[in-house]
């Protein structure tokens, strides 16, 4: 893991509808879908109000205080991709700001997620670039040392290898192995269906404890309701 | 405290017209009528700007990871009702989504406050269901272990009773003890007043110094000013 | 450092011009003209979206729960100026809301940075007062123990002197040294004007590792490509 | 609660005896044999290692920066007691050293436990006197705002009335209700004994998959062995 | 990736020689052996000083608050392993204790990694059994929800496979690839070689700038020396 | 503040009998000695138990994960001198171990304090070589960006001058300023010597109450007894 000082070119990407299957589905509603699996760690907070985003993933493995790599990936950067950037270290300097984002945008990428610093961000939110990090952080950083490309990394606790799609809203960040793409939009679209329905009933009026047939289980557990 | 497996289903709450007389009062100013007590840690944050609630506790002990008692707590709500839900440990899960939110609100309650993790909060911010947690987080939660409902939970560091109120707004959370609603609407609306006078001299460039004849005091302490 | 019971009345501010030659720069340009200097630590962050400020400091140094100084700093202010409170220790209490606000207003002050917490936050973006804090908290605090008016303070972990100018926004806060404020307006508009074209380029589709050329030094690091 | 300016000194101790049973048994065994319930944050800990005390409460209500209540409290100790110190606020200065636990050893206090800083660690490891804190911090404290003497207090997230009992070791703090004292420890005893005998058998070998008869309720909630 | 409901019985394991050359060297050697990879976030830290373990991962994934799937990774434990514990949230209960450590030992287990909470720690202490832990926490757990068992999990966000080296001392934890411990193992070994002679020069009052011919480089960097 | 590529070689250290004269009083007493001012964070704590250490400044600006400057200023140091280590920004890496302790030894300084990570701690604690730093952590660093050397530093929050005496045990690490080294160790020796005194009537059992007339001012402030 996390091998330094090199760069796949080549990475398969799942096919574009497939990704685009996924787009429509809400963060919690993937994460459901995939078998509670998969989250980043919650402190990883979109920069701007209704940041989202979703596509594949080129990732990035960075040194702290050190930015050289985003520049080495963005020429690896195809429409749809979304950079993602892991550090070899906790480090919430501002790695990433509006030039690297006019850069990725020209290059067809829709957005980053990083664990580590964002800076710019009324530009950014002006440009709609969405950036999902852990910090908004003004400081700098220098290009001295390597990195990778589009290795396997992981993320907020979270194992991300090139090509795994990658969606992000106001919930969090999700990671989407690639192989299991179009199995989890089926799934996520049985559960929104599903979730259609008991919303209805819900709204109704039904409790959860008889939807769910939940009084049973309660009273085997012992729950007692005293008056 | 915190007796775990049991529900009790008559609570005594306030009269409904003093919780209402409440409502008007920022949390701030609530606090301060009741002499600097009652507040939850900071780290509870509104999971949307300009989140707002005001209403009688009903409580809810919730295991890690796990919400089942929310489910069970749904059903001793009434009209008015704020669900405050504490743990038997930190945990920052989602115990809490816009399914629960739509089913609490055609209960007729007006909103929670969770010492825990919160998801869908587009979807909550869309309804203007009012929520606030500790964090926002997709993760999900199962439904295997028994908490309590309507037992005295201490939440986010405060203690609430069942019936307690609480109001919540930008500033924070805070439990007004039942006995005591009267006295503080009454205590808030006097600080209001109060204040009202205070802001128009501030706003004429009175100073704190003066109007709140802190010279000599100073003085006394021993403030020397060099020029 | 950090002399207490004092209040120094005669402070040397730079030229009003030269203050407001910086205000059109954003924190992270001025950063970055500074030679990645002057930053406060990236938890003081706006009280609410949009706050922005740029003005000479008046710093105050202030007791844990307590907001007696501020009121004394309060008479010290002038046209212009920004309010720096710092902490002779970590607390997180609301030392500072509306009323205050209302009276720095009057007084001419353009805004607050505090190393503390923060209150009224929904009345002080309806002033469009900016604050910059580490915490929003409702706690109350008392007016008991000496602090210090116009005395050096590390705030955030940045050393402030009075005179010197402050300018935060959503990236941040900076700290510029009174005696080089000329030379970072100028720095931040060639910085400015070098990122203007860019931008451009950027935006071309041009890539980061040409425009710096950077393929060079990459191989030299040892970078290599697989495919 | 958390009434502020006042001191009750008439407050009911268990039975001196009742409070010794505790003494023998654990934290982790306390908390399981009161039905997994009573404990503070983890954020308390030990200010040095083998630290270690079990005695009835007498609570103090401290401010932020202020340690007057302290003395107020230390005339309220018997032999036996031990100090439970909250604030209002979150706080991690001071508050407590050398003198005061020289001055509560006199009075026959057996410990500390703080939702705040303590510092003269190394004086205090050599006297043995137990303390835990969230911090052990220099930071001096003043002695100019009022808070109480024996009302309930919420410490470090954990309801404690004066008499509850406390016990506090390398795992954390236990708050024991005084009205279940005597249960506690009978329970505490019967599960040190049954757990005296599977230590035995989990040395000799055994499982806790057969010990505890899981293999069944894993089988059927669908685990499966992947040769 | 963080399959459940699965228990993995036949993993692969380094030859034991091979894993036991690793176990002379300390955290911090064998991370640069390894090219500075491998560690896991230093939040994990021993529960009791002088803890120091190496030995082969058998993983676990956890579920908050719930210690059933430690019972099922006992059965699979070989002599010479190590526990790698993760959890599918970031949870700081109490999910092991001297019982499961007087089962793993009984079996072999060699200690235990976890991204969770470890109570019972003087016993542990005693035992001399070692635990890295992310807290210390009597709060017990339920056997209720399955993980799984010998899936590759991400644990303080360092990636272990079952089969992986694991090595921790004070300095932390490292996650020794199962495929390179032979190539480590040898590089550890120069690096210590080649450290030893450093040593002895540095004693002897030679500077690293001279040892590393770093004037030059720094000259070249800018760096002016000011008298 | 905070100049970048920079050597001061001239720095004014206080007289050596001065600095010395401090090393005796532990950092709370000092902190009281000099009006409560000059601490540093608390979260700076000694990297095994029983470190200590009292010297003059010699003060170095790291870069993030960066330790190249550690080396520049090692040939700096002369006998009795503490490195002071601030970093550009919040970095928790292995700045530094075992070889840059021996180097600096031979050089005859005395410790370290690092806003930072270090890492050998083992090694260190078996030399008794004093550091206080932020973090224990394996990561290495790089060779590749300047800081300086000798310019002053805010550290932990602290400001440090070169030459500033720094003292640091077990209850944090504070800050004397070089011009008040002499009057600070005065005004400590008196303290101490009013403490013993303090400390035996502590011990005989006389109330802090009575010992500094408490009990007027308390009823003045509105205390109330209630029996």
């Amino acid at each position: 893991m996390h091998e330094l000082g090199v760069v796949y070119r080549n990475i398969t990407r799942p096919p574009r509808p497939d990704v685009e299957a996924l787009a429509p589905f809400g963060v919690s509603t993937l994460h459901e879908a995939m078998g509670r699996c998969g989250l980043m760690r919650p402190y990883i907070r979109p920069v701007y109000p209704g940041a989202k985003l979703c596509g594949s993933a080129v990732t990035v493995l960075l040194q702290p205080g050190d930015n050289w790599m985003l520049h080495v990936a963005a020429e690896q950067l195809q429409p749809g991709d979304v950079l993602v950037a892991a550090c070899t270290t906790e480090c919430e300097d501002g790695f990433f700001g509006e030039l690297l984002a006019t850069s990725i945008r020209a290059r067809g990428g829709v957005g980053l997620v990083i664990d580590g610093g964002c800076r710019d961000v009324a530009a950014l939110e002006e440009m709609d670039f969405p950036v999902f990090s852990r910090a908004i952080n003004s400081k700098g950083t220098v290009k001295a040392t390597l990195g990778s490309v589009n290795v396997p990394v992981v993320c907020a606790n979270a194992m991300v290898r090139p090509g795994d799609v990658i969606a992000a809203d106001t919930d969090g960040v999700v990671v989407v192995p690639a192989e299991r793409v179009g199995a989890i939009a089926e799934a996520a679209h049985r559960r929104e269906t599903n979730e259609e329905d008991k919303r209805r009933r819900f709204a109704a009026g039904e409790l959860g404890l008889d939807m769910y047939a939940m009084r049973e289980p309660l009273k085997t557990a012992g729950l007692r309701y005293i008056d």
